[in-house]
């Protein structure tokens, strides 16, 4: 038997990891490191920063695999109706890469760790990744899923809110859902992945109605809070948004939407 | 200055607990119980084994608040339209009764916990309660959020489960809210809070399209899983349930339905 582990590791905050991710991290032979290969080092930051903590002594192997480059016809192929096969098609090699390495790496009897930002179930591939790769892989392999504080949680906290109204739902959606607008049977939206700044943009008499929650860089040194009636902070985000991104190089920031914040 | 920290100790696991809740529990000079009178004695058990790890030597005070009995005659005054009075009465009898204890046993320049279930932000209270009860209080209070773990954030991890297929939205919402069924635009629905066990009499044609993946007392020995076609597990989660509460109690269950679950 084989062990591979998907271990939240918070959203920013070292802090965020929870005693049961520390004893996890702590059964890891083998930690594996998807490079995602881009300027921002904030994840590999808090990676090295998290495993000098909690396995000063060493005593793990790290192996970094490197991403597999999505086709970059990606887009054309899309507009040509073949979008999904290219996806398929990375997917595919992907899994195979992932197999290759996972075989090569974890001994029979050995664990290893994949360290997840935020939590394992929220808007990240590496359970779905792990379901493909070992669908047909030699052997007996088990798969465990330690939670972790996710983005979601740690704007929360940051603003002190309560996501949902009393007795009422919670959407979870990203930048490019909204971009028509939030739904009209939901009044408290978290969205995320939202490069295309999505709440500025929302339909006029929507945004009259909301309320914006922001944050970004959550968890870390750099965190960044705004908050209030979004007509009246919109352009305060957009500049402050666009100044970060401009002296950090990368950004990452999430926010809900709230609809009748006066009401409780 | 006086500060209050609202603690997620996580949702049921005492692993669960962040470094950061650690630490935030070991800076309390008071620790407010609220007293649900409940025969069910998780939440304190809970509380006590957290206490005694993290705390062992003592060095605060354990204050136990009594819950405010909401009026019994709410529910007839919400079919005579005077729900909303009731609802109001019952908060601010709630608020005095917070400000008071507040007052008396927070000394200037202390710090009081509460200890949340889970994650704060999510179908809890407190951050409400004392958002009402520091409005118009005497002095200088500052109120903090530490994120926890939250039930459906165990719920995933205990199922290995990403709860948004990629790119989607994902929404939490509770079993009263999905009596009549789940919104048509969304395919992954959270379900909190159902004492009534909605997934059951969903419309007939729904449950036929759904997967459902159940859990109970997530995260302490007890915990109880189910996943399948809704069809097809239904009538075993509903035995499993009326088994468990009877033998226990009380419950405390969570669920996933997800339409389509076949495609990735
Ligand atoms: C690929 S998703 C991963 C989410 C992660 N699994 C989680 O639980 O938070 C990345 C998105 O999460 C949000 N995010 C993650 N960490 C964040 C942080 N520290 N501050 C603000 N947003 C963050 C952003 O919306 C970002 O686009
Ligand atoms: C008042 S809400 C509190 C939620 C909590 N703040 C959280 O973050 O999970 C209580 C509901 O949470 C869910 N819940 C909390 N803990 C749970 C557990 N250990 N197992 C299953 N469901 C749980 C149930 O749906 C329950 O009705």
């Amino acid at each position: 038997m084989r062990t591979v582990l998907v271990i939240g590791i918070g959203a920013g905050d070292p802090d965020h990891m929870t005693l049961q991710a520390v004893a996890a991290l702590q059964r890891a032979d083998v930690v594996f490191v998807i490079d995602k290969g881009e300027a921002r080092d904030d994840l590999l930051a808090l990676r090295t920063q998290i495993l000098q903590r909690h396995r000063p002594d060493g005593g793990y192997r790290l192996v970094t695999a490197p991403e597999v480059d999505r086709d970059r016809g990606a887009e054309v192929a899309r507009d040509a109706g073949r979008y999904r096969d290219v996806v398929v098609d990375w997917q595919d090699r992907r899994a195979d890469l992932y197999r290759e390495m996972l075989t090569t790496e974890l001994a029979e009897g050995a664990t290893g760790a994949f360290l997840v930002w935020g939590d394992p179930s929220l808007y990240d591939g590496t359970l779905r990744l792990l379901d493909r790769v070992l669908d047909g892989i030699e052997g007996e392999w088990a798969v465990e899923s330690i939670a972790g504080i996710s983005s979601v949680a740690a704007l929360a906290a940051a603003h002190r809110l309560i996501l949902n109204r009393v007795g009422r739902p919670i959407l979870i959606t990203t930048g490019r859902r909204i971009a028509d607008g939030i739904p009209a049977d939901v009044d408290d939206v978290v969205v995320m992945l939202d490069g295309r700044t999505a709440f500025a943009t929302l339909p006029a008499q929507q945004r009259a109605e909301l309320h914006i929650y922001w944050g970004a860089y959550l968890g870390t040194p750099d965190e960044l809070l705004v908050a209030g009636p979004l007509d009246e902070v919109r352009e305060e985000i957009l500049a402050v948004r666009a100044a970060a991104r401009e002296r950090m190089g990368w950004i990452m920031d999430t926010y809900l939407l709230r609809r009748g914040a006066d009401e409780r």
